[in-house]
Parts: structure tokens; sequence; C-alpha cells
């Protein structure tokens, strides 16, 4: 059932409408009264005859009339009745302010269920519970207790807490933004943070999509969801929570690495949703995205007319990543020739504190015209013999949609009584230059992710079956943890080239092992109960001859009996040594939420010391993997350095590629090393030295 | 001359007083009279025989009076006149507002300086030029066009940008937070930044100084007198033009490393100045400096009558390195005994939205009087049912000066209005937790600042005379590179470890050097032309015996003929070779304004590609070279990892307090690099490999 008779419903009854000023039952009806809604409004309470003017009904039943939306100002132990009554109004939609349900516990979690299935036999979509309702501009419904219907205007908000939907909508007013919807979505029993991005994706009155989530129940549907939403308009959300990262047991580095909020970061980025880090930056980003067009680069003009202000803008533009533009030649000869030479033709442009607004005119103008100028950034300090409320007017007749204008009009009291002008005239209007920079900043990733090539995802041929087989006996045994040997054969079966080896479990087959695949050998002890194996001295390397491999066979299960006393020993591991190369790690964590996460970071201490690592979701596209490499510190390292060649990157970016497969294709894997993942020069193969991975548990059966 | 008498004045004069509304001249006269100020005013202007109805003279010299403060609001060709005049009133302080000075060129530099020396000989102290003058509360004089006179307090603003002044004195005003002073130094011709720092240091309406500064002159007394007020009452400075690198002739590593910025960070640092990036948190750290004691710990309290603000909260005071301090046992235990269980003892502590604002008085008694408690953090957002201003009200009843108390009070308008009323009882307020925890963590750092143990800097037995003689005869001879023969025998005179050796000018030589050292040797071209010796195979280790010494001799000298033909090759070094361990690197890069700039970082890798590397200002004691070492991201690998033992941190901190020495010894030494600087387990000496310094040019002889 669509959401949209919900939000646009042609009558509204208030369940518990009350007389009493100040009773959230007196509230929601006053809003809805006081909003202009036009349709039926209906208040029903049985101790009641009128209520503010309209003629009051005992129940739902009785009102006579059908009504597209209930609002149930009930408490918690009364709301079953009212979803009882609905389907005598033929309800479409219904509103659940009460608390008392999931957020309490699991009692109000099995409330809720109860709740949500009622409601799914009546045919009703559920907006709650614990909630403050919505606000529709478009047709003057204020049906929440959220406060006063705001101006109308293009910006939508939701929010999963009541109380911070109200600091939204205190804030949108206080900063003039007109709002299309305010949504609290409470608990999102039944429409949650992806309906309403689906809804919100197709909603014309919707130009820009505003969040606050705490978190996100099904990963995949709010990727989808958050992905086709950001495809047609911004997407910009506020996760809360991101350090309380949840205790998880884990024997991976991929796993080790990835802190709780590291599956958020990479579903936005997919998805293409711009994330906000407070409140202010969310409505910062929020009037940019509403009032002005995207930019087409990263060139910033900054005008200003404090030279110290202009300073400032400058650091920030440099600091986001952005270029400060100088004046192109034509411009330059052209601000020189001009007799009044008002201004320098250098970027800032400094227009000095107590010229005419004309010149703030003039300069944007000439920026809007440079074809090497992609946003503009407007500095204005007060200055005493000039008021700024001329210059604001001058400048917001240059307002013409062509390129994005942000302004930072610095200072205080002064700077707030413009805002409604400025704000109306379509000016996003900062308190500072960093601000504003950072809203230049959102928009041009934005842009940039839309600009993004379509995503192929390549599919390599390989031995899906053996793998298979492979998972489901050591799942069938509860053997959950692949060692290098089981480890190898898995990714051997997806393509990666593993060097050739045995296992031997007497010295006689490790040295017979050894000559057959001809020396120098690396040998390592296998073992369901050794994880770091090197740590305990159960890697030997470079072992070069038939008498050394005897030798190192003995020794180390010696040496391993003595130091884990009871470790079960498979025996040892004897392999052709990988050739030389760079170490670099490649790996997966399966988010519970966003599903396998791939993780590449070079090897050792760049891991384990600096953490220079990256994750991304799967499944990944070539270019993705090429990304995610470059976008570690020690990208530089893969390139070559001084007097050393680069790596195959290409070749790695494959690697990850064929684990996005795996992991896509094995939802049991939860998590995979590939550690170290030695890789070459262009051309040459790299290897699997090492590797390791976790199985889920098979469900247990009922 | 004390600058205490050009602000607080007995007489101000307004040279170029003017009857025209908007002119400066009447709008200083006009702010002076306005602001209350007891004193005589006397308007100058020949034109004019009362002026605001008071009395005006046609010149200083006619006003038949002692003036203490000569205001000057004529245009710089007329500047010069009233320094004329000055002495004839017996005038102690000038304020110059006119531009074209320094700001506009050479020509205005001359003209600047001219202007100082004057006022030198008049014995007078200048503010100014090119400022707005100066406010000061505590008798009223608004001696300054920047605008209106602010409410009184105990906060001095002061800036060197007159268009920035204007928006700090908006700001304030915004804010509701009194000023002390307000003080725009324009050019700093004659009160310098250093000068208002010392000043402002034993001005006792001055509880917290708050500055902006575009540059430091001399990097030395600021830091100086920066720590000397630190030491006295926060110092919090806005420094911009931080990502406009100047272009720098540099071929150190450690020159390269060095960022403009990097010095001016470790200058306040090191003085305990509290930086501010933005305008924003310039007046957010003022405002908590100024209304709250400062914390004892790091442990933070969060009260919120909202789940999802606390979180905000919980992450922002987790992401600033502080702690979310739990309940204490005691306290838990009461908290849970309480029969109405109004919170849960957990933190953040949850009110939740509707509940008497008593509920925020027992939270916050409670966290007062819990010992584990270092600090408080209220948050509260705006909720339909309950008006804030309430609970506004009763909170600031808690506020008693034993621990600082900040407030978020989330939303728009209402909270704008209850600003006042908090602030002027004591209670910094914010619009987000983010802003409100980074004014804590401001706070935290500087109460730490404050406990730090005395500087105790090691003087190191050295032969001093040594390196005076090698020096000299370099920066006579104009060979200014030191390349690793030289470097290392400077660095040998001051006690490090070099690996012993010579130089070898014939094959024979050669060989004959590595038999009387011992093999295995190392062997190095030596040549003023060439810095990179390996890039060009100017490099050859683990030499073993006579044979391949005589060769490596021939094959290197005719290599490197071959490749920089031209180059002056002075030989070949042939020194022991250096015992294994860990690469580092440490060095120093000379800061024009604040001298030498220590260096440290992991060998290799680490600095080139990671840029993982600490500066300090030399002189440096053990303690801060540790912490040098310490925050880097790669310390663990000098901590020693899975299988590898540790290396001497000691011996390392050692190094850089005996380059602290050298060059502070010797301020002819730009730049210095250790590369590497070969470091063992804990004990051993650490080993000199290559060194390399660039000495500064004799000054040329007039």
């Amino acid at each position: 059932m669509s959401i949209d008779t919900l939000f646009n419903p042609k009558s509204v009854a208030v369940v518990g409408a009350s007389r009493t000023d100040g009773k959230i039952g007196h509230t929601i009806l006053a809003n809805i009264i006081r909003g202009g809604f036009q349709g039926a409004i209906i208040p029903i309470n049985p101790a009641a005859k009128e209520i503010l003017g309209l003629p009051c009904f005992p129940s739902l039943g009785e009102c006579g009339q059908e009504v597209d939306l209930v609002v149930s100002a009930l408490p918690q132990s009364l709301v079953k009745t009212v979803v009882d009554e609905c389907p005598k109004v033929k309800a479409k939609g219904l509103i659940v302010i009460a608390s008392g349900y999931q957020e309490t516990g699991p009692d109000g979690a099995i409330l809720e269920q109860e709740l949500v299935e009622l409601c799914t036999r009546r045919e009703l979509r559920l907006l709650g519970p614990n909630c403050l309702g919505f606000i529709n501009t478009a047709n003057n419904l204020n049906a929440s207790f959220a406060g006063d219907m705001p101006g109308s205007g293009d910006v939508t908000l939701f929010s999963q807490s009541g109380a911070l939907c109200s600091v939204m909508l205190d804030m949108a007013n206080d900063r003039h933004m007109g709002l299309a919807k305010l949504v609290s979505v409470g608990n999102k029993a039944d429409i949650s943070g992806v309906d309403m991005l689906a809804y919100l994706a197709k909603d014309d009155d919707t130009k820009v999509i505003v969040g606050y989530l705490e978190d996100i129940v099904s990963g995949k549907n709010f990727i989808k969801a958050a992905e086709d939403a950001a495809s047609n308009k911004p997407v910009i959300i506020l996760k809360s929570g991101t350090t309380s990262a949840g205790l998880k047991a884990t024997v991976s580095h991929t796993g080790i690495l990835a802190g709780a909020d590291t599956a958020y970061g990479a579903a936005f980025k997919r998805s293409g949703v711009i994330r906000a880090d407070t409140f202010e930056s969310l409505f910062d980003f929020a009037s940019a995205f509403s009032l002005q067009p995207l930019p087409k680069g990263n060139n910033v003009r900054i005008i200003t007319n404090a030279g110290g202000a202009g300073i400032m803008a400058a650091d920030a533009v440099e600091l986001a990543g952005m270029k400060v533009q100088e004046h192109g030649q034509n411009e330059r000869k052209a601000a020189i020739q001009q007799p009044q030479k008002i201004f320098k033709p250098v970027n800032p442009v400094d227009i000095l504190g107590d010229v005419d607004p004309g010149v703030y005119v003039t300069a944007i103008k000439a920026a809007q015209t440079d074809s090497d100028v992609d946003a503009i950034l407007i500095v204005l300090t007060p200055q005493a013999m000039k008021r700024p409320a001329e210059t604001a007017s001058a400048i917001v007749t240059c307002i013409d949609g062509t390129k994005p204008i942000v302004a930072a009009f610095m200072g205080g009291h002064e700077t707030t009584l413009l805002r409604k002008e400025l704000v109306a005239a379509g000016l996003p209007l900062y308190k500072s230059p960093e601000r504003a920079v950072a809203a230049l900043k959102a928009m041009g990733e934005y842009a940039a992710w839309k600009k993004r090539p379509p995503r192929t995802v390549t599919r390599f041929k390989v031995n899906r079956r053996r793998v298979e087989r492979i998972l489901s006996r050591r799942q069938r045994t509860g053997m959950l943890q692949l060692g290098e040997v089981k480890g190898k054969d898995v990714l051997g079966a997806y393509g990666f080239h593993v060097p050739t080896g045995a296992l031997a479990s007497t010295a006689e087959e490790a040295t017979e092992i050894a000559e057959r695949i001809g020396y120098p050998v690396a040998m390592k002890i296998v073992s369901p109960d050794i994880v770091h194996k090197s740590d305990l001295g159960g890697v030997f390397l470079n072992v070069s001859n038939r008498e050394s491999a005897e030798d190192t066979y003995d020794l180390m299960t010696l040496k391993i009996r003595k130091k884990v006393p009871g470790a079960r020993i498979e025996g040892v591991y004897v392999e052709k040594m990988a050739s030389k190369g760079l170490e670099v790690i490649i790996g997966m964590t399966r988010d519970p939420q966003f599903g396998p996460m791939l993780m590449f970071g070079l090897g050792g201490i760049f891991v384990e010391v600096m953490k220079d690592v990256t994750f991304h979701l799967a499944p990944i596209t070539e270019q993705e993997a090429i990304q995610m490499l470059k976008s570690t510190k020690s990208y530089a390292m893969l390139q070559g350095r001084r007097g050393q060649s680069g790596v195959d990157v290409v070749a790695i970016a494959s690697g990850l590629q064929r684990i996005s497969q795996l992991t896509t294709d094995f939802p049991q894997i939860l998590e995979l090393d590939i550690n170290p993942f030695i890789v070459g020069e262009f051309g040459s193969e790299p290897v699997v030295a090492d590797a390791r991975m976790t199985l889920a548990p098979l469900p247990e059966e009922k």
C-alpha cells in the first residue's frame, strides 16, 4: 500500500483529542486546525461533544464518514482498540504517538510486533509508534505535536528521534528554510527509513532529502533505496552512534580493523548519500543543495571585502581539497584595464571594506562569465561605515542559477537579520567561510558521484561447486576456522594463484613433497588450534635441501607440541617458496547490515601499525577496487619509489574482485584474510602466501 | 614606556574630528562621547568651533591642556604633522587610523618606519597604523570606529585585521560575551602582538586573552610572551594563512616535510597557546574559559533529555579523546534506590523529554558530588510540551564553580533567546554537543599544559670548538653543503657515534683503509655535486674483501663520472658497516621566525610515503623528545612488534637533544638530516649511517 495517502489524506481523525490545553491530544488537533488543512478534521473523544469548535464523536466508528488518516494520541494500552476501529472508516494510514514499545525492551518489542501485524491485517500503513507525527506543507497538514507549521519549501526532513525532530524543525525555522515535509518516523515499526527514501525520491514537492538515523535495519534495502533516491536528488544523512563500536568476536585482521562505523561509511559512499557529522552541517548542506545548482568542478573564486577573511576562506578551500581559482587571462586584462582599478585580478578578490556594493556585483559577474570558475564564495565582514543590508540586496540580484554561489557573512546580530532576505532570494548564508566551504565541498562530491560511470561487476569463471563442497563439509563437521591449506584450496578454486604444495604428516613425506616440487620450499605447521603460526615458530622459509627439510619437520612439530600442549597437529604444509614481491593484505569481513566489506592494505606494519587500510562493500567493480588502492596513503609504495619499480595494481584489484565474487556467492564466509598476498611487477601473477577464513555455523535445526 | 597610559588616559583628543555624520572623525568622537568616558574629550579641527556639543580647537597645540591619548583620524599624508604636535600636549599614546603604510608595499613600509621613528623620538606609544582603535570597558572608553560599546566582562580581544576586529565585536555582542578590551592592532608598527600579550598577562581586567593574527614577526619573543601570559591566563589564538605554504629552497627531508604551518603549531604548543581554527571556535573556547573553571581530568558526564542527542554527545566526547564517565558505585546504588527511578545510572544520563526541570538539577548535583566526574555536559532539546526557559533557570542554580559545566541547547530561535540569561549566570551555551565538547577539550588540554613539569634542558659535554672550526672554514670557502664526511665529523664532535672510516682517493688507499678497520665495509662516493648518492650508484654496502674493495672503488668512480659528467669527486669514503637495527630519521630545519625545529620520523617509507613525522622547537628536553617519538603513528614500531624486541627510545631522544644543542649553539646551520640513524636494542649505541647539513652564507661585508 502506498504511503502517499498517509501524507495526503482527504480527512483526518484525532483519536484521544482533548479539550485540555497542554495535552498531546489537544496540541495535535490544534496544530491541524491552525495549520489550515482543508480536508475534514474529526476529533474523537467519548467525553466531549465539541473540541476547538469542531463536533466531536465518541468513537471512530460513530463519526459517520470515511477517514483517510487516523492519529492516535492515546496511551499505548488503548492503541489496539483504535486499530480495530480503523476498518470501519476505511482508514489508510495511522499515526501512533504513544511510546512504550520496542524502545522499552523485549516486552515492548513484542507489543510493537503485534501492532504491526494488526495494522497489516487492517491494511493500514503505520507511522511510529513513539513519534511526533508529520507535517506536510503542500496540503497545510500539521498532524504532529512537533511545533508550529514551518514555511513552505523543497526540503524534507525525517528523523528517528522525536526530540531531534523538534530540534530540526526549530533549526529550519531559525534559518528560514522552507520545508516540504517533516516526518517523525519514531520506532520505524512499519514505515522505515528505506520507505521514506523510496517515497521521497518520487515526491515532487521534495528537492532535498535530509534524515537523522540512529540505526539502519536492512542494509541491502537501504543501499538500494538510497542509491535510487540519490540518483534523483541529494540525500543528506546524519547517522549518530559512530564511535560506540560493538564488541565483536573476530580473528581476522580485516575484522579487527573495521570499526563499527566503517560499514556505514562504505554504504553511504556507495549509495551517494551525503554524510553530515553534526546537525549544523546537516542544515548547512541542505541549504546549499536546496538553493543553488551543483558545481561543475572544484575551482572556487573568493570575493571578499576584507583581506584577513579572504585568507581564512582560501585556507578553508585548500584544506577541503578544492582550488582557489586565479583569474583567467582575458579577465585579468579586463580588470587591469578598468579605469577605476576597483579590484586586483587575484584570488581572493579583495574589494576592500568601504567600496560601493556595486563592486561586489562587478566581481561576481566577472566570476560568473569566467569559464575557469566553478563556484563562487562571497565573504563579507561588517564594516561600521557601510551597512551590509545594501550589499546583500545588491548581491542577490546576481543569482542566476548558472554556478553555485554561497555566502559567508561574518559577525553576529546584523547578519542574522539579513538571513531571511538572502535565503528568500536563494543565497545560502553561513556565519563563517569554513562552513560555506564545507557546503561547497559536499556539493562537489555529490556532483562527482552523480557523474560516476555505470557499475559493471566482472564475473570470473570459477569452480564454484568445489568451494561449495569444501564449505559445506566444514560447516557440517563444525570446523569453522579454515586455515592455510583449506583456505588456499578455496581461493585456488576462485582463480587465485596458490603455490604448489601438499600436506606432509611425516618427515619422510615432507622431503618427498619438497623433492617433487623443487627447492627452496616453505614449511608451515597445520593445526586447527593455532591461528598465528609464525609467532609460535610454526613457519620456516627457504628450506633448501633434503636434509634440512627433514630436520625442519621434526624440529617444528617438536617445538609446537612443547609450546601448545594438546594442539591437534595435522602435519606440515610444504610448498614452493613464493617469489619475492610487495606484501599486501586483502580480505573481507561481513557486516551484519551491509554484507561483505572488502579490505585492502599494504602488508605488515602498514596494516598493523599505521592502520592504513580502506574498505569497500561487495560487489565491487574493477574501477572501485583500483580506487580502494588509491585511497590508501601507502599507494605511492605500489607505484614504486626511488630506484624501485611499481607493482601490478590491476592484479591486486582483480584479487579484490575475486574475493568480492567469492564472498557474495557464499554468505557463510564470515571473514577472510589473504595475508600476505605477494604482488610483483606488471604482468606477473600475484601469489596467495597465506590465507584464513571463518565460516558461519549451520543454523540449528528446530 | 608603558602602554597602560594609552589604554587608560585621563584625556583624549580626536585630531580630524568631524561634524559630518558617517566620517571616521565623526564616528570616533561620537563613540567616545556615547561610551561614557569620564575624562576630557577634545575635538581638533581648524574648521569648527564646536562638534557634538564639545568645544573644538584648531590644533593640538592650541587646546591649552595636557592630552594623554591622541587619536588621529586624518589621512596618511597629514599624520606626521599630528605626531609633531604631540609633545606640545605631553601626549603618551597615539592611535593612527589611516591606512596607506606597510600594507600597500615597499613605499608604504618606508613611511611606516619613519612614523615609528618619529613616535619613538616623541616618546609616544603608537597603536596602528591601519587600525580601528580600541575599546576599554573598564573606563568606558570607545576610542574606535569599530562599533558600539560592548558589555563589560573579562575577555580581551585583539586583532591584526580591522575588518575581523569588527566581526569579533559583532560576535561578542551576539553571544552576550562581556569584554574587558577590544584592540585593533592594525599593522603592529609599534605595539605588536607580543606587546599585547605581555600587557594583557598583567592586566587585572582581562581573564581570557583572545587574538587574531596573520603573522608573527619575532618568533622567539612571541614564544616567551605567550608562555608567560598562558601561565597566568588562557591565551586563545586564531592564526590564519595556514595552507599558503611559502616556497622555500630546501634539500633536506626535514625541510621538505615541514609545512609553513608546522612552526606555528610547534610554537603554540610550546607556549601553551590554545589554537582555534575558526572564529566560531575562538568564541566557543573563550566563553568556556571565561565562565567556567578548568577540569581536573577528562571524564565527562553527559545529562540529556533526549536519547539521540545523548548518543551524539557521547560520540563527540569519545572522538575528542575524553571519556564518557559511568556513574560511580555509590551513586549507582543511590540512583537505583530512588523510588521515582527518574533516571537510569548510566552515562549519558537520559532524563527523558517531559520531566520536571528539577530532574536536571538532581542529575547535575549527583555529577557534582561524584568524584569520578571531571566535567559536566548538559544537552537539552526543545520539547513542545515544556518550554526550555524554566529548565534553563533551574540549571543555572547549580553552577558552583567546582567543575566545568557546559551546555548544548539544540534548536533555533528559542535557544538564542535563552543565551543572555544563561551566559549572565555563567553557563557557556552552545548550539550543538560537538561544539560544547570541543570547548571542554580545549580546557582539558590547557589544564594539562599548566601542570607540565619544569623544563630542564640537558647540556651535553661536546667539542664545540672543533665544530666552530669546521663550520667557519666551510662558510669562508662558500662550500655550504656539508656531505657525509664533514657532517659526520661535526656530529662526532657533539657526541654522536659515527662508524670508523676514512676518505680514500685511490683504489689502493681504499683497500688499505678497509684492511685497517676490518671487513665488511661500506663504500660511498664523496662529491660536493652529488646529493642523493645511492640513487646514482654511489653507495656499496657489505664489501667483504680486499679484491672487491679495490674493484668497488674503480667501478664506482667510473660510473659516477659517466652519470654526472664534471662532478668534482673527492674520493670514496670507506667505513665500518653499521650494525643492523631500525632506521629512523632525525633532523632540523630552521624556521625564520621560530628558529630550529627538530624532526623525528621512522626511516624510509614512513617518512617518504606516510609523512609520519613530528616536529618540536629547540631547545628540547628529554621528556619532550620522548613525547615526539610517541606522537608518531609508527611509535609502535619502536616498541617492538610480534616477535621483535623494541629499540632504545631514550637513545633516539638523546640524539634529538644533541641536535637541539648543536643547532642552538650554531645558528649558521640551516638544515640537518641524520638519515638513517640506526638504533638497536636498549643499551646499544645508535649509529649515524649518513648525514647532511646546509650552512648559511657569511653575511656580505658592507
